[in-house]
């Protein structure tokens, strides 16, 4: 039977990920008995992770709690939600009633509830170019269109973005939120700076917006002092997405949104048919992990570190590797974007490096929302080893040079 | 600042749901301090899931597998699914290839993506009337139409089915899908019989129509013989949602979704950015349920008896309680519908009984397609303790004879 008669006319905004092509290409080539050396992972480092204290807080609560395997409230079971909010105020600088949080399904939950209660077909969200291509993808699910702002060293040109409201304005469009990661951004790996951030946030004044800030790295930041915008927010437009993934994992898939009001209600009404809960048993091990200093412990004593001595390594081995070439400098997150000369196509340089040298990149590309980008390379430190990140830097400034 | 009008106009869509309502005031009564019997639940006994060994497998699998913290491939991890296949041939009668299965965030989200996939705004979905409020809301937040189908004892009335397909088709409307639970359906408890599950292939094939399937309660049968409708499918018209939420508990949020073709395509590309992938130590530990034969072992053979007691218990007080009330026979599935007197309100039934007695229960009402069912309330046999539906249902009685 034809099934594509069925499909609904909003499937077509559905669009496949050129990311998932590069990793699909990469396991075909692995089933094939090649050894890669990744540096295309999103992911944290799960030997940096302490496997060990999880898989016990697991054991203790699957055993002792009779809940957690049951469902629990929608958004997120009281106890984690009082946590967080503690943790909140002690590592983000900001007060949030936990009764303003809902735990969702991961940060990329979190950003698909938010824009089933904030999208209408045709609205416009604005982003940094690039930005995280799981989240323009998720909005352009929803119909929305996409304008991206260009970033420099200090994120997001909100000079550009002023400029660019105005146009949107003077055409009457509509424009729904802006969406930032100001911290680590993905995939660029720059931070925003604190003058940017207060700019922002003004222009957000200015023309009434919500800003929705992605806070997925900040808690891998490994040097610098800024605060998140939620801090710095006295009007209540910034809308908060966060997760745990960087810090216990990205498999357990805890996530938060603080959005407050009218939103906050809508997507919690939103939320409960279709996701129900955020695993319980990930909810509590999120809950004792908090509970029992296991943040401090091990992620900011143990595991920052260790990602900032994987950073280091990267940044100078490309300073070796590739004197000439230019590539961003992060001091958070887990990614550096390299640029290849003008006019390269990184689509087809990550291929055929991976396919020669079996070191997997990310292109850069579809990150962009325009045609720009072309050139870009997004490398990831946090998953490999160290002497991976040496070996993985050294095949690829080879490739390079035997390319350009 | 006002949030309310940044919302969507797809966000009136969202409904709340009148079951969250029972949920909140029950709540509200406990934090008071007072006991309640709940005869309200949609979950399995906590009781009656092996605890201690999935808690066991939750710690030997994040010590030794360091993937079990990390992403994994958004379909689901492929040891999973190629368990999953060999288990549904076994316990449900069918083939499917691994690659068609999508393991999703509980059957709940399996619903969500699929509608996403599949519903344009003012689509019209049939289902049974009653049936599961979340997936009416689910539906309904797409914009869907839904049309309900009158039950009997063997399930749907294809007969009705048949004159409503032929209505509609009369006025140019677009029917997208069948949805239906065909064994121990939510909230009637009614299992659809061999002959009405016969029809209804025939209905959808003759209509050209999807039908999807939950088999939530598939795996809680405690008598009769009924195949799946996707066992009986020779023409791939039936798309299978599916849970393990009954049977290792529905915190873990394991479900999945088997679709395939062009439909499986979209909804996979869809997902990825959305939920990224189901919780991998979840699908680590179903995983290692089924290999290791636990669902033989602890369910089959310990927790599906300890269910069919509950029932009997549940039938029999109400046969004793309540002679002259007409409630439905389950023999499969957790639920019990029971009909109070023509013209009587379950709503304010169902509130004055939680309040004057303590017994928790759901009323139908908000599980009606239309405005019938007025006088249903679900009673819930597997969570409670047998004492407590004893009680429970006594205290019950009392209240029904003093009202009637």
């Amino acid at each position: 039977m034809e099934q594509i008669k069925f499909l609904a006319g909003r499937a077509n905004w559905i669009k496949g990920s050129a990311l998932a092509e590069v990793m699909k290409k990469a396991a075909e080539l692995r089933a094939g008995g090649r050894k890669l050396i990744s540096l295309s992972a999103g992911d944290p480092d799960p030997g940096l992770i302490p496997r060990k204290v999880l898989g016990e807080l697991a054991r203790e609560v699957l055993e002792e709690v009779p809940q957690s395997v049951m469902y629990t409230p929608a958004n997120g079971i009281p106890e984690l939600r009082e946590e967080l909010s503690g943790f909140l105020k002690k590592y983000e600088g900001y007060t949030v009633d936990p009764s303003e949080i809902i735990i969702t399904v991961g940060g990329t939950g979190a950003i698909d509830l938010l824009g089933r209660v904030l999208i209408d077909p045709g609205d416009i969200v604005i982003t940094e170019n690039p930005s995280y291509i799981n989240s323009l993808l998720a909005f352009e699910q929803l119909g929305a269109r996409i304008v991206g702002i260009p970033m420099d060293g200090d994120g997001m040109r909100v000079d550009l973005l002023e400029e660019k409201l105005r146009e949107l304005e003077s055409r009457g469009e509509r424009v729904k939120f802006i969406y930032t990661i100001p911290t680590g951004q993905n995939p660029m790996g720059i931070t925003m700076s604190m003058e940017r951030r207060k700019a922002l946030l003004e222009v957000a004044e200015e023309h009434d917006l919500l800003i929705v800030e992605d806070s997925a790295y900040n808690f891998m930041r490994y040097e610098g002092e800024t605060k998140p915008l939620k801090a710095m927010d006295g009007a209540g437009r910034v809308i908060v997405v966060g997760t745990f993934s960087k810090v216990m994992g990205t498999g357990f898939r805890i996530g938060w949104l603080i959005a407050g009001g009218a939103i906050g209600k809508k997507v919690l009404m939103g939320k409960s048919p279709i996701d129900f809960c955020a695993p319980t048993i990930s909810q509590y091990i999120a809950l004792e992990y908090i509970r029992r200093g296991y943040f401090e412990e091990y992620h900011l004593k143990e595991a920052l570190p260790g990602y900032k001595r994987k950073r280091d390594t990267m940044l100078k081995a490309l300073e070796e590797g590739l004197p000439e070439a230019e590539f961003t400098r992060p001091i958070a997150g887990m990614f550096v974007m390299l640029f290849l000369p003008k006019g390269a196509d990184g689509m087809v340089f990550a291929s055929e490096l991976m396919e020669e040298t079996g070191v997997v990149t990310v292109p850069g590309k579809p990150f962009y929302t325009d045609e720009s980008g072309g050139n870009a390379l997004r490398l990831n430190f946090s998953r490999p080893s160290e002497e991976e990140i040496l070996e993985g830097v050294k095949r690829l400034a080879e490739f390079y040079h035997r390319k350009f």
